[in-house]
């Protein structure tokens, strides 16, 4: 196990009152002990105590390196790894299991230790895993670089006409034709009115001239992920689709322009808000400005208008408004920043301007 | 809500003694709405209710049709959606959640609601999606005659010797040429030692002669998800590794021989597994005989050592028994099995026999 790593938890625990932690998230064991088991519907489980009696539950299904630093507790499918977990414990004391921890494993640890008090507990290893240290950052940053790369040999591919689908299946090739390790989320390719969906799936659609084009992808480099968004056009932007890229790009911008340490993430979302909602386009941005990135594409740590905690150095996270307009299209231009000293790096290089692509 | 399946978990929730469920597991809301809402880290949960009073709790960030025929409750990013859910309990009895919800909705729910019992309820849901009906039959076989298509293009694929990571990158756009809907998961493609791996994830490594070629894939159509394996030989088979192919063929197909509804799914492993066992390989074969499948590619119903429940028509499972020789190769042959009346329906046809492809 990284022993920093594992102090900065053990602390976490003591500053919390919780003398006992079930860590469950693949990514924050592989934070912890630098090697990842997805055990699918299968029970793991990294045991933290303030007394210092560690051990891994782990389906011996799974290879975990001998040199791991922590003892290893092998379960076997016929077993109850949930009641081994649960029997393991101290005696006493509360218990802090992850937040993604699932029901059954869960609800069975508290059936067998009724006594104990459970709790959410993901914030010690979240607050931690926000703020990156050297060796992430550059990690952090050669993720982007990749991405960067990867988004302008898609662009280049749009003049094939695929459909957002096919274009889409192009992603997983070129990244690994790029040195990437994979995709850190489904790539997302939108054309024209399928741009102002939420959540839209690729589908069969053609490109057609005048569409806006949506392209949000993301790789993944040596455990560490990248997302960046452009929009671009094909042969042609209508007018009223060119006036809200002006607006959704000086939008990003001015988010970008606030953030140094000490803003407050609702800060940097009401920057990018608040010159959409002047522009008359408040109910067109229906999400959050940003999420925080990492191991996970997701992390704890919204850019959004309920999260008031301030942003500090190290951290990584994504800025990306958008204003979709049903039936038309959807616009939305996303880098990642990572939050220096004194303001912000940003990591995408990717032109912004307005680009048509014929 | 489709009237039939929501009247059985409602009966199925009274045997129980379960006044009120948390549905939360996207396939199961699909398998009652017939819409798929995929929340992400966000909240979703349908609360059924013995009273009548059932309500789908969404993100008002998701796109739900007006005629679900449930009372929808849309959340926003600003409010604790597992806290409403929460105070719209019926204020006594059990309440069943789903065995996948995570940590932070739950262990919510029961902060705001500390006197209610929380229980697993997933078998009641689980129970019933095993048993496939005459509709979702006729599905699950056009999803698994895709798949075989998809497994002959793939193999014809294997002169060209691209890299494990390289022909897994095929598989996508192979089932969009056949008009499935896309991956049910991962691609697993593993050449020769690679393939005595347990989850081996496909990797850079190139075919070579007497490699033996593990496919293992599945993919997705109208919301059904196929999945199966076959091992190829390329250029040459060794004869050690021929003859371990002969003993998991047979053990597959004595496994696949016994299925007919009453036998357990532990008489299913048996068949397989004490054939390998005979034939001197019991410790490389690592893993359950299969799991069920249908909306998701592993569902309820494991055909394991450890499961004695007895099959019924209408289920669908893997028979996928493998020998794995570390450092030197691996065989494993997989297909689906429709459980009917007398006996059972293997869902794939792609030839089993030895192949050498060169």
């Amino acid at each position: 196990m990284n022993p920093d790593r594992l102090h900065s938890v053990l602390r976490g625990m003591a500053e919390a009152g919780i003398p006992q932690m079930v860590v469950s998230d693949p990514s924050a064991i592989y934070y912890l002990t630098g090697k990842w088991i997805h055990p699918g519907e299968r029970l793991l489980a990294l045991r933290l105590s303030l007394t210092g009696r560690h051990a891994l539950f782990v389906n011996e299904l799974f290879s975990v390196p001998k040199e791991l630093g922590v003892e290893k507790i092998w379960v076997n499918d016929t077993q109850d790894g949930a009641e081994l977990l649960a029997r393991s414990l101290d005696t006493e004391g509360t218990v802090g299991v992850d937040k993604s921890w699932p029901a059954r494993f869960l609800l069975r640890l508290m059936e067998v230790r009724p006594g104990h008090r459970v709790v959410n507990a993901s914030a010690i290893l979240d607050r931690l895993r926000m703020r990156k240290d050297a060796d992430e950052r550059e990690l952090m940053r050669e993720a982007s670089r990749l991405n960067d790369l990867a988004l302008a040999r898609i662009v280049a591919l749009l003049p094939k006409r695929y459909s957002e689908k096919r274009l889409a299946q192009c992603v997983p090739e070129i990244y690994e034709e790029l040195g990437a390790d994979g995709c850190s989320f489904e790539p997302i390719v939108a054309y024209g009115p399928n741009a102002a969906e939420s959540h839209h799936a690729p589908d069969r659609r053609l490109l057609e001239a005048g569409d806006s084009v949506v392209i949000d992808i993301g790789c993944r480099k040596d455990s560490y992920c990248a997302d960046m968004t452009r929009t671009v056009f094909y042969q042609q932007a209508p007018d009223d689709a060119r006036a809200v890229y002006a607006i959704v790009l000086e939008a990003q911008q001015r988010a970008i322009a606030v953030v140094r340490p000490g803003v407050r993430f609702c800060d940097i979302d009401a920057a990018a808000r608040d010159h959409i909602a002047a522009a008359g386009y408040a109910k067109h941005f229906t999400h959050r400005t940003g999420h925080s990135i990492g191991l996970d594409v997701h992390e704890a740590g919204d850019v959004s208008t309920a999260n008031t905690d301030p942003v500090q150095p190290g951290m990584v996270f994504s800025i990306e408004p958008s204003v979709k307009v049903p039936g038309k299209f959807g616009i939305r231009i996303e880098d990642l920043v990572l939050v220096t000293d004194h303001g912000c790096e940003v990591l995408n290089r990717h032109d912004k301007a307005l680009r048509i692509v014929s």
